[in-house]
């Protein structure tokens, strides 16, 4: 597997709500390797889809989602951040950013007395610290700090630049189907819907797959496979679910079973809607969630891009 | 009234988000009975709308909206259970499922420290008692309890048998009107939005009953007729409540109306869409809410079937 | 600036899902001075549109959303309301309205116990003092409280029949445009939703500006001009915002930025739909917010219409 795109990717900005950036480099990357696909896809992107990219082949029976906006902050006043997402950084990460004095380079601060009153969200403060003040309304983000070693990759926003390089990798090898670069996950959700709406009544298509990193916990694992998601926060339609674990099995993927209660996805979105979505939550955990140096294991990494290829061909 | 029908369908298994087993039935009773209904009507189901089942007769005004999901919980690791929907059962209470080992009749344990914890969700903690460990991935219901006297019905998942059962009958006596036997209801919501986009664009049905039980109360209570209600958590459009219970003026049903601040149903779904829906929640309360022996007065569900007469043939 | 209009329409009560007299007003409003404005707009109104007032000129690219329901409440049982919205008015607060024993000027009490709970709404309560009891369902609003001053404009419900009376401004400068009066904001929202709908349905529009009122903050103060919201908790998308910043700019509107964690509007119902609109918050601060008086400063009105006038031509 080359890693070089997924570095070139993790190091642009693209906070909720802000996912220009992202969508000029996937246009031009569509753009350029259109002729090297399997077959040449259409690629949607513009005003009516906001900072999304819809790429179509052949006539597609399965969406991946794969959504290109990140945690971050929003300056406010008085040194104050804002969250975007949830951010899980500790006092002292890196962050950057530009305004209209220049280029940014500043620390993360979190306030001592603020971070013992645990669960209250409200109560939670997030500050910088810079030389000088930062214009209200620039977002920060994770200075870019890729790494790979022998059996890790490492890096701010592997969430979800690794679900946007494997949509990527299933450009090249699949027939038909669709990907959906969406916008807005971290933040509410939002993008995925519209996408929804569209290839619903464009294309009909109606099953998806949310390709996404998920947290390690007591029972999910780095080098057990990539997890499939039974259920997070939201319950996906069980009969589909049962239908990718049993293509798993039956191609020898190695993945473990996630069963939560919270958390949430595209997925979500697709199920708030009017349309009715079979989806399933398909990805590798990482740990350090949602701060700089998200980390993956690199076999599981490849079991999720092969168990994607089968479940392009085979739903 | 024959209960018979009710105590059948009180014992499918059909959880939030695995609700096939509760379609097919339903898909089964109208192939047969077709005929014996007033005007034969057209039955939607298969994948378009997951596992739910639309059934319209005639030229319908109105869409009777009825949840076929409960809730219960899903078998996560070490022995954990997650909830599906928000299930009250208390220690003890008797769990049933299957899974690849056969077939599984345990019971709930809910671990005593956890219990002070009031209103703090996240610390809720629900576990099984068996003799071996199930599949994560299994859902497991309250076991079949249903039981008639003289002037009562009590059984796990009157919440919404019940609803689905009024819906049935309905369906022997009107001529033109909807019947949605909706998904989701009790974990989210999502099915009636589906189904409520797809009544608009097909038939241009705006009206909606929600046939559905509702709880005691200090102010509602057993014996006093079947409970309209004004407001929950949402506030339905109150020119149509207003219209719906000078109806049921009218023709001298007994009710009690209800104003609540808490509590939703498949009517936040459809308020919450981007479909104009004017809906009311209309049902018997119950006792042991969410839990084994949800207990219904059998005169407030006779109101509840005129009512619902009344209310097809006059909005 | 002439606020008899203000005055009328702040004295109409129109809560969250009884927004009749509302409607009632704004269609007369419409059909009484169509052949005024500088082009006759197309008025959508009735069943469709539930209580909301969509009117139309020319060829839109930008709607206004302007909500015109209010924060009040619903009598309940033994003296008990429960809130419509969020209202944060005090004990003995002059409350208005009728059931069917006639006409109702009661005040609000809240009892004592109840008033150290904070950040606990199930725990809150509240009462109405009336000589008599009140119908359950009743809706009790704030009794009018108009008052004009050299520099301010005082009233209950600036929120929103300021961002109404703008939208009202507007009507009379357009060309191009659409006006939204919608319905259910303050309550779980759901109007702008279908609104949205239809508008890009059939008029292909995605651009929104949301006229209402917001709070006086440390950073956000009387006097200081029209408030454009970056963000609240909702995140529109930026390169939008940056676009309406740019055009005050460049008309010298008097302005300041709001960045925000909390709080939400039309827009975020536009945001959580199918349909990809393009939002942004702009109107002026208050004080006393959802309480009695609220009120706001002359001038930041001014700037409020001037601005829409030239984002209504230019974006």
């Amino acid at each position: 597997m080359d890693f070089e795109l997924l570095k070139t990717i993790t190091a642009i900005p693209s906070t909720a709500g802000d996912e220009g950036k992202m969508r000029d480099y996937l246009v031009d990357y569509f753009a350029k390797n259109k002729k090297k696909f399997k077959s040449v896809p259409k690629v949607y992107s513009g005003n009516e889809f906001q900072d999304m990219v819809i790429v179509v082949f052949g006539k597609p029976r399965v969406a991946v989602f794969a959504h290109t906006d990140t945690v971050a902050f929003t300056v406010a006043y008085n040194k104050e951040l804002m969250k975007i997402g949830n951010p899980k950084a500790k006092t002292g990460a890196n962050l950057v950013g530009e305004d209209s004095k220049g280029e940014i380079k500043c620390t993360l601060h979190i306030p001592k007395s603020d971070k013992k009153k645990k669960g209250k969200d409200a109560s939670e403060k997030f500050e910088y610290k810079f030389k000088r003040a930062i214009d209200p309304g620039t977002s920060l983000t994770y200075a870019p700090d890729f790494k790979e070693t022998k059996n890790f990759v490492k890096s701010a926003y592997m969430d979800n630049r690794l679900g946007v390089w494997n949509a990527i990798q299933q450009a090249h090898t699949m027939e038909n189907g669709a990907l959906v670069f969406s916008t807005y996950e971290e933040h509410g959700g939002g993008g995925a819907q519209v996408a929804g709406k569209f290839l619903q009544d464009k294309y009909k298509v109606r099953q998806a797959l949310i390709s996404d990193v998920t947290l390690l916990s007591d029972y999910i694992k780095h080098k057990e496979g990539v997890a499939i998601s039974m259920r997070d926060r939201g319950i996906p339609r069980q009969s589909y679910v049962r239908k990718v674990i049993a293509l798993a099995k039956e191609h020898n993927i190695k993945f473990q079973l996630e069963v939560e209660k919270a958390g949430g996805s595209d997925g979500n979105s697709l199920q708030d809607s009017s349309y009715s979505w079979d989806w399933c939550f398909i990805g590798p955990p990482e740990d350090n969630y949602h701060q700089p140096g998200e980390k993956v294991f690199k076999d599981d990494i490849a079991e999720m891009v092969k168990l994607y290829e089968v479940l392009m061909e085979k739903l």
